[in-house]
């Protein structure tokens, strides 16, 4: 596994050396990363990355290589330089679980160490939030719209190339079914699926033929794509290659409700019953709702969601809230950038819908304790949102991307269904500072 | 170096299994890259990616253990695994340069080969493409803004942690100056620059201890943010610090151009009549336009340049034009889906702008006259605009990035001047089918 600590912006690290020169660099201190806003008219967001972010700041370090070349640049002195040789972040991190939902002002993540191992991760610590936060925002947003109905992501080439891994893992741990990425499905598990490109029917002589090449190569349960030419002739053209048996045909293009309707009728007529239609052609939340009543079985979804409807990073930010013990805040006078570490609590009503988010100030020894639930009785409101990631530099919470996936289908069962509806409107949340847990 | 296999849509894979089961994948083909569209509004787009593209295509194989994986997920079956094993892509690939304009229907890259090979490189091709072309288009809009004035990339911190750096690559051929992000400055050799956060100052006493210690640290031709508290007292402070010679200060906040403005009187008013003024925050091409009467001598840009301004993925697709030297072309009768291999050509007047680009359905040999420019005067219009840049699998075009970088500054001053305002409108040129040359 690489070495991520080049993944930085260079004022990083010549802070860090002024640090290191006037003696500041090993004050205790904390970060945290939180989203200042949503994108326009969206009613949550939802963390992504954790799962990804862990790890790679397991391999923040620097080899005698970069080091060097650090010192050629004049990036860092002497001192830093053998500070870094030696550079490994031991400190502690707090998080929302990856998954769950956030609001402005939400402390996602909450970085605790030196002033100087905690500054180095900046970057990359919103290098992965914010990108992948943007992705499983959008995505879960689809899922809800999908209600139940399948969706695959299929965003791959309408991104960077390694982008497109980690959008693939955001989407399904939003809900998304299966991805197109092969990387994906071999780095963390997802189910990959595809069908045809319009290419595999144009390159061979008829349309017949490369029905017949896919089924004798992928079986009668594959999913032919019928729109190469006309939707009607391919349908039956794909009912009498694959039979009535057929998994699943594929529309591309037109007026999908449309499309969608004659394709049933005709696929029933045919006595393909049980044959499935697939839509794609660049959908996104609001088209995935507007097809609620059409006889879809399922959506892959491409570019919109690669790209975060229009919304492809989250405006995640990382401010330093507290310093060898005293609470920091910018000149601003906003409620979100109130200084010192913050404690996040949520309500809940008896149907156990999310009523409010809040947080308190509040010192580590507090933060610990609410952790271990030893400060309340169980279940009582307000409970801690936060939990410990990171202890010492050793990852503490590693769950599996499906543990991550069940337990954001769960959380989003906690918004009432008008904070669920794709329309826009203001964050369901404001997130208030208790001065008095 | 890492393999790119599987960088892959399932579906090309399992084209590629069936075309093995009936035996035409060693049919030779074309296929051609192309945007569709523009983004609303953009006068031109540039390409971007060619260089890290055609590296990836030479390490596009697969290990024996991916093979095996994909056997096992029922992507591929026993002889395509046998396929796949001794996979490299041999073909020929001709292309626009990088850095080069393209409008709707250019053909930008056209991959000749076998069917097989090159249909495994089409979400590659089109993941690379699509991101640096986006990039580079929106970037080369806010370099021709700043009319003069340096650009710094400083967006790594709102994409991908590994786009970022391709980010960085695709602002800097497009003219930006430099970059913030460290790997970029190692593995493509861009200057980094940095100035320093909030949080260096709000870790520090007082801003002036904060401003010391980087003085200290950088020397005074460095960049102190004066606005973590009140910027006239923040620039009385640099000054006294640093004194005189101080190189630049930073504003991130505020009317920048009215800060901009107050800022420069009261450094002339102090003696500091060479320090620079760098602004930051939330900049793209229309408020870098705007600011073109300020007295601000560079720019930061960050997100927008990392979403490419609001369009973060281009619009191109990948489509077969020939098979077995027959011309293939979907239902469509647009002209841009006009089958058969494009050869592209542009005309010049007489002060160099750029007229018209059009494109000939040509023969290979043809097109390997015409690049030898064997079948025109030299230095007659038309002029062909591809050239050859990978010959049997082995990269044959591979221009350093500061050349390329020069080259896109030459193709930006074939434009004529209304074509590089910011201000909205149609494609510059609609490229035309001629039937003949």
């Amino acid at each position: 596994m690489d070495r991520t600590g080049l993944l930085t912006d260079r004022y990083e690290l010549t802070m860090l050396d002024s640090w290191v020169r006037d003696g500041s660099v090993d004050e205790p201190a904390v970060f945290e990363a939180f989203a200042r806003r949503l994108p326009e008219g969206r009613r949550y967001g939802v963390l992504g990355g954790l799962g990804r972010l862990l790890p790679m700041i397991e391999r923040f370090t620097f080899d005698a290589d970069e080091v060097a070349w650090l010192q050629e640049q004049g990036v860092v002195g002497e001192e830093t330089a053998a500070y870094l040789r030696d550079f490994r972040f031991r400190g502690d991190i707090d998080a929302y679980r990856e998954g769950d939902l956030y609001f402005p002002g939400s402390p996602v993540l909450t970085v605790s160490g030196t002033l100087g191992e905690c500054v180095a991760l900046e970057t990359l610590v919103l290098s992965v939030l914010n990108h992948d936060a943007a992705i499983a925002s959008a995505a879960l947003r689809m899922v809800d719209a999908a209600g139940g109905r399948p969706l695959i992501e299929m965003g791959t080439r309408r991104t960077h190339e390694q982008a497109a891994i980690a959008t693939a893992r955001a989407a399904y741990l939003a809900g998304f079914g299966s991805t197109s990425n092969l990387a994906a499905g071999r780095d963390h598990g997802i189910p990959t699926v595809g069908t045809a490109a319009h290419a595999f029917t144009l390159a061979h002589a008829t349309e017949e033929d490369a029905f017949r090449s896919q089924v004798a190569a992928l079986g009668v349960g594959t999913t032919l794509l019928v729109d190469t030419y006309d939707i009607a002739e391919g349908i039956r053209t794909a009912v009498r290659v694959a039979g009535r048996e057929l998994g699943a045909i594929r529309i591309d293009s037109g007026d999908l409700a449309e499309e969608a309707g004659k394709a049933r009728a005709l696929l029933d007529e045919l006595g393909a019953t049980s044959t499935k239609i697939v839509v794609t052609s660049d959908l996104d939340e609001f088209v995935i709702a507007a097809l609620a009543d059409a006889p879809i079985d399922g959506y892959g979804v491409g570019t919109r969601v690669a790209t975060g409807s229009g919304h492809p990073t989250a405006s995640m930010v990382y401010k330093l809230v507290e310093i060898a013990g005293r609470p920091v805040s910018k000149k601003s006078k906003d409620k979100i950038s109130v200084g010192g570490r913050k404690l996040a609590w949520r309500r809940y009503d008896e149907a156990g819908l999310l009523v409010s988010e809040h947080f308190t100030a509040a010192p580590v020894v507090e933060v610990r304790r609410a952790q271990r639930g030893a400060s309340k009785p169980p279940g009582a409101d307000p409970r801690p949102v936060q939990i410990p990631v990171m202890r010492g530099g050793e990852t503490v919470h590693a769950p599996t991307l499906d543990e991550i996936r069940e337990f954001t289908a769960a959380t989003l069962a906690t918004l009432p269904s008008d904070a669920r509806s794709v329309a826009a409107g203001a964050p369901y949340l404001t997130v208030t500072h208790l001065e008095e847990a």
